[in-house]
C-alpha cells in the first residue's frame, strides 16, 4: 500500500481490514497475560458471569483491532494516536470473525507545524453478524507531504 | 482482598496497584503480535520516528494497565467496563515502572435492576516520574450486595 499523507485523505474516506477469526485459546492466552478474570479464562465459569459464556477481554478486542488497523490504514509515518472515545457494545466471543472499518471524520492541518496535521477517525470493529464489538474514535497525528501553506 | 459491592464504594475512593516494570523485550513482543510498527519494534528505527526512540504501543500500556487494575480494584463480579475516554499523554518507554491509581468518580444504582449499578472511575497510569502515560475513564457495571431499595 502507498503511504498516505494528510493531503491524500478526505472526509468520509473508508478503509476496511481483512477478516480475523478469534478462537478460545487466543482469548485465554491474552487473558492470562493481561486480564486474568474467570469469564475470560474458563468457559464453564464464564456461564455464571454477566457474559453468559467465555468472552474476550475488551482490551484483547482493542489489541486485535489495532493489528487490523495497522494493516489497513497506510498512514505515512505510521498510525500514532493520542487517544479517544472507546466503547465495547458487546463482547468478542470464541469463533467470532472480526473486521475493522475505519472512516475519516475530521482533517485539521496544524497551524504551528507545517509538516503535520491531525485527523479524527472512527474505527468500528464488526463481528461476522455485522454487529459492532468495539467503536474507537481516536485523534491521530498525520504527516503532510509538502511543508508550508 | 474482600470483593467490593456497589454499597462498599464511595466517591473519591482510591486504589493503587503494585508497580510493574516494562522492558524492551516485552514492548517488542506485544508489538509483534498486535501493533507491528517500527517505532514499537526496533530501537534504532524508532529514533527517526515521532517518538525519538523505542516506545510501547498505547494498547500495550492499556493491556498492562488492565492487569494492574484487575489486581488492585477488587470489584465483586469482576472489572467489567463498557468503555470510556482513553488518552495517552506520553508513551511508555523501555525500563519504565508503571503503577495505576484508580479513583471512583460517580456511583449510580440502576433504577430497573436492583442487583446492580454503574460507576465511573478514572484509572491513571503513572511512570516512575509520576507522569501519566495513560488516563482511562470507564463506566463499569458493579453488583449490589442487597437487592431492593
Amino acid at each position: 500500500m502507498e503511504p498516505l499523507y494528510l493531503e491524500d485523505l478526505s472526509i468520509g474516506q473508508k478503509f476496511t481490514s481483512r477478516p480475523h477469526t478469534v478462537d478460545a485459546e487466543a482469548i485465554k492466552a491474552y487473558a492470562r497475560e493481561f486480564d486474568p478474570q474467570l469469564f475470560h479464562l474458563d468457559g464453564e465459569a464464564a456461564k455464571k458471569s454477566l457474559f453468559g459464556g467465555l468472552a474476550a477481554s475488551g482490551w484483547h478486542t482493542a489489541s486485535l483491532t489495532m493489528r487490523l488497523i495497522v494493516e489497513s490504514v497506510p498512514l505515512a509515518g505510521g498510525v500514532i494516536g493520542s487517544g479517544g472515545e472507546l466503547s465495547w457494545p458487546r463482547p468478542t466471543k470464541p469463533g467470532d470473525t472480526l473486521r475493522v472499518v475505519t472512516e475519516v471524520l475530521e482533517i485539521t492541518p496544524s497551524r504551528s507545524r507545517p509538516d503535520r496535521g491531525t485527523i479524527v477517525m472512527r474505527s468500528t470493529t464488526l463481528n461476522q453478524n455485522d454487529e459492532p464489538v468495539q467503536v474507537f474514535t481516536p485523534k491521530l497525528v498525520v504527516q503532510r507531504r509538502q511543508a508550508g501553506a
